[in-house]
């Protein structure tokens, strides 16, 4: 039995497909003739070419549009004038062979990448490194054992898998994956997740440890691997896997079911999207609209900004998936920890309290009209809403609003179809916005409470700082009275109140968020149905009493206990 | 007319006593004997040690223990073999003259060390300059026109001064500073700040355009300088001068008069301290107490941690000064934006919302508990007061009250006297120790509501930061609830809420933390005065209801212009 770490939930048994590392022989004698190696590292490179545009395509049909997108940045590293000259110099200069060549330089572009404070930055290292290694495996005619080659269901097996990988197999004949490396949020785990196959990664050693064709058990529920398990071992992740696929099909009933509780409460159940592609699994999922639709990924992976008509085509594709049912979409929330090279923003000394969101979109109208026009023109194909994120003062909300309207008379004046009463709330995810909450609820047609970045701000403690992530609790009674304060300031002025941060997807923070007469819950997609199943369960009376008592407590850790407990007793009654 | 910084008040007029740089001119040739140059070299490092230990003499006179400290430093610098090392090196490997070789090197140092982020880094950068600047004056045989030759009392008129510069004055002499560089907080202001000397930094270009004896006018209070003034502004000056003077010398009689409002409500007006040395400022100033005495300037400009012995020392000697009088004492608030680099912090992505200040001290207990032993053992001295600073939950509070019960324990067990009625309260400066005051008041003795980093976190805008320091809003609806909310929690419970950030000693706020309730007020010894001044003119019935006023409206805007007027229509009833 080895425990890594659950990357997506399920059960997966059967033939381990290991994807070995081929062991790299680089020629090291110096060349004779350079003019010979720089051709092979020219066809190479277009060789390379042809290779990523084919598993782009491929990506574009399994996958969608977005996903494939990271191949548009391998094809862009293939293109670079920098890394291409790197190389083509060390052979003229060092008469290097191109297969070695190609090794010195990526290893060395990487490790300068891997350097860098962002996050941005290692993900282009991360690029690199997967376009270095197709180019070296070409010039030295090793051919890894390709996933495309898969024949029979199989548990993969790998070191890691990149976007390569994943784009080449059949998602048909996969029933799980293993990687030695990696964490919750790396691609391996995210494919398998959007992909709703099982996975474990973060095994360490396991790949040298196995043979082709072994029998593996793959639980992603409880991120444990078992190989060459027992005939009872057997018997049990078979049932285990039984019930949770009953489970899952149980769940899948309740897709088109509306949101209620026991005392027929009704909420609405939606889901938070990166991109157009995750719209029809957040259907398929259930979901009742979607509450926070990132408009990110339009900036992101490229080298200028989006036009309006690439942001009006991905608004009006969400829109329409979803009909009649709220889309939320947030306006750019970059700066902080998302930087856009393009826009030359500035290295701060702490971001998260900088240069972000409405902050900076305030300070470039052109930039941010040219959202507004592109979400206003969509809000003709569907029901649009749109909120503006990390809003402090009532004065950044005035001066947002001030901004559509100009694009809304604007737009008039062409004759453009829009939505006239299309809803613009605000996010709550500041302090003083929770505290102003009925002030500026005059002023929003509803608000979505952030609570990833509220929580933050209210403790001020980066979570993402492991020395003081213990801080980051969202079930500190101060959240709580917060939470409260603007739900209630929202339906004092007949508005609603929603919340798009990871706690509204939390089984234990549900009951206490029903209590406090939170409208929306918007999750990840997969958070729904179970959030579904648990607030059939729930009375909205009872949890009002359960959130009323929680607020009268004085530590988070009281609160969660208290909470637990409570559950426990309602289960039993 | 010149505008540049007011960087301390007072209208200064006199000749002008100009600090010419010299224009150095190195020897560039290769040398024949480079012994004789590390020679020169070597003697010239004997020779600046000797200067500089007499210069720390003299300051620690003239302005005390932790402002000498500086010449620690600059010892330091002189002993760091990688310095001295390398311009050995260059002198022997390259062949260069001992004052070009020192030249070189201090140049790459600076300029590796103002590089870095961290303010730490930079101010070591300026400790190098100064060294530097001394060991080629002594190599080339240059003396500068040294200040300690000033004669007449005049007007000093540099391009920078540096604590060697401040060091050599006759303080009796000179009448006012300006310098081309700088800003309010350069060590110039600072020193001019801490000498009641008017001063205006940030000239640009004066020094080259002004000659020695030259009448020169410093306004320090609008940040004005005329040089060769016509006798209609000198006149217009003198006034000026002397309606200042007279101000200040009513104001001084206010220094032993009771803070009493116009109703004869009783606050108290404290001051906040850096260093022992400041106490006696504060108490001419009329300070009533010390309501923050910060202690990191125990634990900076040294290579481990101070002692028990050091710490208890410092703390009783400013318990001492203050007698019957409250001094606060802070706990260790370091971490953020203050390094330690012997306490081997991690760098963070984010420092404000990282591992600082209480959160540090809970984590390396011994350091904590040392601090905590200095504090009780001089709480036998004088009315001492202990708080935590960054306190975001109750368990930090009670784990902190852990450790310092355990130091009682062993302190009762040893025998050592001190108060065991101490009181312990809190620094109030995360959002969810404001919005959970009613449960903090029931374990803390008293609040003190720290509004620099409230505001920074209650806004999520990093001060520092000038792209959003436009959110920095003292003025904030949201953060005038959190001091209500604060101050009647306390009240509520029978504790006392006081404010250390820089919002307690503003003009416009005062009247404002009047109505709130607000007991003690605390802020830099020079507000302390004009502070009395305004309360005896100001009913805290009225205040009362301009603050009920001033929590309904929307922004610090309209809070802020609310506030001026009502000022302005007391005045004129």
């Amino acid at each position: 039995m080895r425990t890594g770490i659950a990357a997506s939930p399920g059960i997966a048994i059967g033939p381990a497909w290991v994807v070995q590392e081929v062991e790299l022989d680089f020629p090291t004698e110096k060349v004779d003739n350079p003019e010979e190696q720089l051709n092979r590292f020219r066809g190479a490179v277009d060789k390379a070419k042809t290779q990523v545009d084919a598993l782009r395509e491929k990506a574009k049909q399994t996958m969608g549009e977005d996903k494939a997108a990271i191949f548009e940045a391998h094809l862009m590293v293939l293109d670079d004038p920098e890394l291409l000259g790197s190389v083509e110099q060390k052979i003229k200069e060092e008469r290097l062979d191109a297969a070695k060549a190609v090794h010195d330089v990526i290893e060395q572009f990487v490790a300068m990448f891997e350097q860098m404070d962002m996050e941005y930055m290692r993900e282009r290292a991360a690029d690199i490194r997967d376009v270095g290694s197709r180019l070296v495996h070409i010039l030295l005619g090793v051919e890894p054992r390709s996933l495309a080659e898969m024949d029979d269901p199989s548990v993969v097996v790998a070191h890691d898998l990149t976007p390569s990988d994943t784009a080449q197999m059949d998602k048909s004949k996969v029933l799980g994956f293993t990687t030695n490396i990696g964490g919750r949020t790396s691609h391996s785990a995210i494919m398998a997740r959007t992909l709703e196959i099982p996975a474990v990664v973060g095994l360490k050693t396991l790949v040298s440890e196995i043979q082709q064709g072994e029998t593996v058990i793959v639980d992603g529920i409880e991120g444990k691997v078992i190989v060459n398990p027992t005939e009872a071992e057997l018997d049990d992740y078979r049932k285990r896997q039984e019930r949770y696929e009953a489970e899952k099909k149980a769940l899948k009933r309740l897709v088109s079911e509306p949101s209620v509780t026991a005392d027929h409460a009704r909420v609405e159940l939606a889901a938070n999207i990166g991109s157009p592609h995750d719209a029809q699994l957040a259907k398929e999922n259930g979901a009742e609209g979607i509450g926070l639709f990132r408009t990110e990924f339009l900036y992101m992976d490229r080298t200028d900004l989006p036009t309006e008509e690439e942001q009006f085509e991905a608004y009006k594709h969400v829109a329409e998936t979803f009909g009649e049912h709220p889309v939320v979409i947030r306006t750019l929330d970059i700066g902080g920890d998302k930087e856009l090279p393009y826009l030359d923003l500035p290295d701060e000394l702490n971001p998260f309290l900088g240069y972000r969101a409405i902050r900076m979109c305030l300070d470039r109208p052109e930039l941010f009209k040219t959202q507004l026009r592109a979400v206003l023109r969509a809000s003709a194909f569907g029901n649009i809403k749109m909120m503006y994120p990390m809003v402090a003062t009532l004065e950044e909300l005035r001066a947002a609003n001030r901004l559509l309207d100009e694009t809304r008379a604007e737009l008039r004046e062409k004759g453009a179809d829009f939505n006239e009463n299309m809803e613009v709330g605000i996010m709550i995810e500041v302090p003083a916005a929770a505290v102003m909450a009925d002030a500026l609820a005059e002023e929003a047609d509803f608000f979505s409470i952030g609570t990833n970045d509220l929580i933050q701000y209210t403790m001020a403690a980066d979570r993402m700082n492991e020395r003081v992530s213990h801080l980051y609790q969202p079930f500190h009674p101060a959240l709580l009275r917060l939470i409260k304060h603007v739900i209630d300031a929202a339906h004092a002025k007949g508005k609603w109140a929603g919340m798009c941060g990871e706690m509204a997807g939390d089984p234990l923070a549900i009951p206490l968020l029903l209590g406090l007469g939170l409208d929306e819950f918007s999750m990840s997609a997969i958070s729904i149905l179970p959030a579904r199943k648990q607030l059939k369960q729930l009375k909205q009376s009872e949890m009002k009493r359960l959130a009323e008592r929680a607020l009268e407590l004085g530590t988070a850790e009281d609160v969660r206990a208290y909470v637990e407990n409570e559950l426990k007793t309602l289960q039993h009654s």
